[in-house]
C-alpha cells in the first residue's frame, strides 16, 4: 500500500462509465490549498479538461482537489462536452466544500462520446464520503488499457514526501505531458520556482516517452504541494520530483500496449539537450527499431535510419552506436557476434547508446517493443 | 508484359546479393541521352547512392542508365561504401560504353553492410549482354519485402509513352522521394520545366505515402526522358507523369508490409496545400488509426487525435469527418450505425474525408492498415 503524503486523501469507485464495471471515477482531496504546476497536451484538438485546466492554471488560484474519470475522454464533444466537464468539477467542489476553480478535472478513454452525466452526478458526491489515505485505488481507477497501476514516491531529507501516480499505455507520444501523471507532496515549495522548473522536468521525463507516436488529446501532468510537512529545500524537492516523474515515465514505457521490453535510448555528443532528446525519442518511436527489439534482432541499421530522419545534427563520420554495451558502429560497421548481441537483447530492458559526435549535450528516451499484441489491442478498442 | 518506351532496354539477374537467390541486380539503358529530374531522401544519414545521385544531378549532364541492386542498402558503410557505389556505376558505364557520370546508381536492402563487390563485379557486365524491352524483370529485381512488382504507364496524345516502376513496402515515410521510383519516357521534354515541376509532383504523390513513419536512408525517385518519340506538350506530359507517380504511390501504400487495406485520407478546407498534406499524412501514419482500419473499427476519435497532433490549422467547431462516405463528426459527434460503417470498411480501400474548416486548400495521402504481420516481417528481417 502506498500512503498519500500528509493531508491528502483519495477515493475511487465504479460509476459505470467503463462498460467492464471496473472502477473508473476517482478523486484526491487536500485538507489545505496546494501550490501547483501543470502541463497539458499541445494537440490542436485538446479535450475539454485540458482547456479547463489551462484556464485554472492561468488564474493562479491554489488547487484543493483532482477529479479523474477513465473510460471516456470527453474529447471532440463540442460545447456540450465542455459544460459536462465544468459540471463534473463543480459536483466535487460542492461535495467537499471548496470553490469549483480549485478542482482540477481530467478525463481519459474513448474519444468522441459525451460523458454519461447521470452516472457522473450519482458517483461524484459518493467519492467525498469515502476519502482515505491510500493512493492505490486512485492509481488503479485512472487506468484504461494499462496492465498495472503506476506509482512512485520519494522522501526528502526533511521528511516531506512526494507520491506520484500515472496512467498511459497507448496513444503515448506526449507533447508537453503524458496521459495523466499527478504528483502529490506535503512539502511547502515556492510555486514560482516549481512552475519555472516544471517544463524542463516534463521534457526530460514524460515528453521523453513514446509508445506509438500518437499524441493524445487529453495528456496532462500536474504536481500539487499542500505544505503540511513544512518547507523543503527547493533544489532537493525539484530533484526528487524529477526522479518520481522519471520513474513513472519509465513505468509507462514498460507498460506500453502489447509491450514486453523497455527500450531505452541514451544519446551523448549532441549539439543541444533538445537535439539529444529528439534523436533519442525518434529512435524509441521507430516502428522498425521497436519491431527489431521485439525480435531480439541487433539490426542497428534502423538506429542510423531513425537518427537520419530525426532532424538532429549528427556526424556520420564519427558517430557511434552500442547495443546492450556492445559497439556495433563507429563511422563504419564494426565486427561483432550477432548471436551474442541477440542473446544480450533477451532482457527486460534493451539499451542503445548513441554518440552523435557533434557536441557535449545528452538526453535519454524510453519506449517499448512493437508486438502483434499492440495491433490486437487497438484493432477493436471501441467495437 | 509492360514494354519500356522507345529506346529503353532493361536487364535483371540474380547476382547473389540476396541470400534468397532471387534476382537482385538490374539496369535500364537508354540508346540516347536523357533529360532527367530527381529527388532523394532528406535523411541526414543518406546512403552512398543518394549522395552520388545529388552530385550527378547538380552537374546537370544527361543520364544514359539506371543501375539498381536490392538486398543491400550500402548505407552507413563509410568511405568504403561510397567507393563501392562509384565502382558499381563505373562497371556498367564501361560495359555499355558511356561515361560513369551518366549512370545513376541505387541500392536498397539491409543497412550497415558493405556490398559484396565480387558478386557486383561479376554481375554488372552480364547485365549489358541481356538488355531487352520488357520492364517487368526490372520492376521485380528492385523489390525487397514487396509482395508484388509495381509498374504504371500512360500514353500521351502524341503517342509518347511513360513507364514507371517503384518498390517499397516498409521504412516508408518518404521525405522528398520514396524508396525507389523510376519513370522512363520516350517523350522529348524541356528539362528545366521538368525539374521545376518535379518537387510539387513528388510532394503530392510519393511524399504523401506512409507505411510506418520511418524515412529510409535510400529514398530516391527519378524521371528520365530520352526524346526518341518526339516532343510532347509540357502540361500534358507533367499531368501524365503525376498520374503515373500517383498510381505507383498508391501501389506502394497498398503493398505496405503486412497490409491488407489501402487507407486513403482526403483533406479539404485546409489553410494551404502543405497543411492539407500534413494533416492527411499524419492520419494515414497513425498506428492507432491504422490498427482501427485493420479491425474495421469506425473509431473516428483517432482521426481527431491525429489531426490535433499534426500541426495543421483546424477549426474543431466546424470540422467534419466522413468514414466511407458516412458523416460521423461535424463540430460534435453525429449519430450513425457503427455496424453499418464497420461493414462498409470491410473493403480493399477505406477512405476518410476530412474538412478542416479553415480554408480552401486540399490534399490526399495514402497508407495502409497495421497488422500483426507487420511486426512478424520486421522482428527478424536480418537474423
Amino acid at each position: 500500500m502506498t500512503a498519500l503524503p500528509q493531508g491528502f486523501r483519495a477515493a475511487a469507485l465504479a460509476a459505470g462509465i467503463k462498460p467492464s464495471g471496473k472502477i473508473d471515477l476517482t478523486a484526491v482531496v487536500s485538507d489545505s490549498p496546494c501550490a501547483w504546476a501543470f502541463a497539458g497536451t499541445r494537440s490542436a484538438a485538446a479535450a475539454a479538461c485540458v482547456g479547463r485546466a489551462r484556464q485554472l492554471y492561468a488564474a493562479g488560484l491554489p488547487l484543493r482537489a483532482v477529479l479523474v474519470n477513465a473510460g471516456n475522454a470527453n474529447a471532440a464533444t463540442g460545447a456540450g462536452g465542455a459544460a459536462d466537464d465544468a459540471e463534473m468539477g463543480a459536483l466535487l467542489a460542492q461535495a467537499v466544500g471548496t470553490p469549483p476553480e480549485s478542482v482540477l478535472t481530467a478525463s481519459t478513454g474513448v474519444i468522441g462520446h459525451r460523458l454519461p452525466m447521470a452516472k457522473v452526478r450519482s458517483g461524484v458526491p459518493k467519492l467525498a464520503e469515502h476519502l482515505q489515505s491510500a493512493a492505490d485505488l486512485h492509481a488503479q481507477a485512472i487506468m484504461t488499457t494499462d496492465t498495472r497501476p503506476k506509482t512512485a514516491e520519494r522522501t526528502l531529507p526533511g521528511g516531506q514526501r512526494l507520491v506520484g501516480v500515472a496512467k498511459g499505455s497507448g496513444m503515448i507520444h506526449p507533447d508537453m505531458a503524458t496521459m495523466f501523471s499527478f504528483v502529490y507532496s506535503d512539502a511547502a515549495v515556492d510555486q514560482a520556482a516549481l512552475r519555472a522548473a516544471f517544463p524542463g522536468i516534463v521534457a526530460r521525463t514524460f515528453n521523453a516517452v513514446t509508445v506509438d507516436g500518437d499524441t493524445s488529446t487529453n495528456d496532462m501532468t500536474a504536481a500539487l504541494c499542500n505544505a503540511q510537512a513544512g518547507a523543503a529545500d527547493t533544489a532537493e524537492f525539484l530533484q526528487a520530483l524529477e526522479e518520481v516523474m522519471r520513474d513513472l515515465a519509465r513505468q509507462i514505457a514498460r507498460d506500453g500496449e502489447g509491450a514486453g521490453t523497455l527500450l531505452t535510448v541514451r544519446v551523448t555528443g549532441a549539439a543541444s539537450e533538445a537535439d539529444a532528446l529528439l534523436a533519442a525519442r525518434t529512435c524509441a518511436a521507430s516502428p522498425l527499431l521497436k519491431s527489431a527489439v521485439h525480435g531480439r534482432d541487433p539490426n542497428w541499421g534502423r538506429v542510423i535510419m531513425a537518427l537520419g530522419r530525426s532532424g538532429a545534427r549528427l556526424n556520420l563520420d564519427n558517430l557511434r552506436v552500442d547495443v546492450q554495451g556492445v559497439p556495433v558502429f563507429h563511422a563504419e560497421p564494426l565486427t561483432y557476434d550477432p548471436g551474442q548481441v541477440s542473446a544480450a537483447m533477451n532482457a527486460e530492458e534493451v539499451v542503445f547508446d548513441i554518440d552523435l559526435a557533434v557536441g557535449q549535450a545528452k538526453g535519454e528516451a524510453w519506449g517499448c517493443d512493437l508486438s502483434a499484441e499492440y495491433v490486437r489491442i487497438n484493432a477493436d478498442y471501441t467495437t
